[in-house]
């Protein structure tokens, strides 16, 4: 029983980091069994197919950044905007580490997954959905925290946090194009700034 | 002559569509000359690799989206903040009409392709960095005219200009992820009324 969940856990851990450096269309059954050091026969007995690999490989993501990331930016001991800054933080410093391990910065496994597969596999396109939602749904809630404090004016929390989540993702997807870890910190610092600049202002 | 020079464009103008809808490493040479009704000796007459293909395809979608969209939002003759908000709005109707012609959202060439090969290709990366930096260079232009004008406070306009970009890729795959062309349309009216709040005090 040890090796066979190991195998699965391989299976799973293979593809994160395999389609994680390049794409979803880019790494096949054979090879992610090849790195995983499983047969083929294995494979089918605990995934029908790549998809089903893929979406255990997005709830092992998503249950990581939970845990690793956002229970800790979104802390309620925080206050409002410290939170807010430092899910920006965390995710330069996530992106830092990696790059520090594979030479490669490969930006959120969720928005790669999301632009290469979501017009393509509605299952996967449903899951990145859900974990887009939790994340909007944790910076609507800072957001109605700063303005019950005052903090931050009356606005549509709900908007302004999809508009920051938005913000956020495309950080990513600019500072990896010029594999500029800098900028993803410089960027990251100045959705603080555009909040308390915007939230002066009801929305 | 005439039917030679058809079928490289009919590879390019099949790469942009098939590619656009899918991604890189899912569309191979094969399916790509039977799109095109090209042999595949036709194909190597024109191009060396798939890559040579999709560099000229950018090439192409760099050109329309400068004729067609940005000469057009970014002309000297409006008003600087028109020419943002007219940027997200042409942005908008873009994906507007791609969308009533193929049925799906497809987002940005451009961030699609750099999302999944800029850390696979090096020669794609850097075209896709050109582009980016075309559009960034024509935001700050229009920061430093706000800024001019005194209808901007002065701010770092490089570095605004660049959070702008992200945040217009940003809405582009959040809308992308939900298929949600109106999130894109009412995001893309945020950016001007965040520019307007960060502008008041100088950054």
């Amino acid at each position: 029983m040890g090796r066979t969940s190991d195998a699965k856990e391989r299976l799973i851990q293979g593809a994160m980091a395999l389609i994680h450096a390049r794409s979803y269309a880019d790494v096949g059954v054979q090879e992610l069994c090849e790195h995983a050091g499983v047969k083929k026969g294995s494979f089918y007995h605990f995934f029908n197919t790549k998809q089903d690999l893929v979406l255990a490989a997005l709830d092992e993501w998503w249950a990581f950044a939970k845990e690793r990331n956002w229970n800790d930016a979104f802390s309620p001991t925080r206050p409002p905007m410290e939170r807010i800054e430092r899910f920006f933080e965390i995710n330069y410093e996530q992106n830092a580490a990696e790059f520090e391990q594979s030479g490669q910065f490969s930006g959120c496994p969720f928005g790669n997954l999301s632009i290469e597969m979501c017009c393509q596999d509605e299952a996967i396109r449903a899951k990145i959905h859900a974990i887009f939602d939790d994340v909007v749904g944790r910076l609507k809630q800072t957001l109605d925290d700063a303005v019950a404090s005052k903090i931050l004016a009356p606005m549509d929390t709900q908007e302004t946090a999809l508009a920051l989540w938005a913000y956020c993702e495309g950080v990513l997807m600019l500072a990896k194009s010029r594999q500029d870890l800098d900028l993803l910190h410089r960027l990251g610092k100045r959705a603080v700034r555009f909040l308390q600049a915007s939230g002066r202002k009801a929305t």
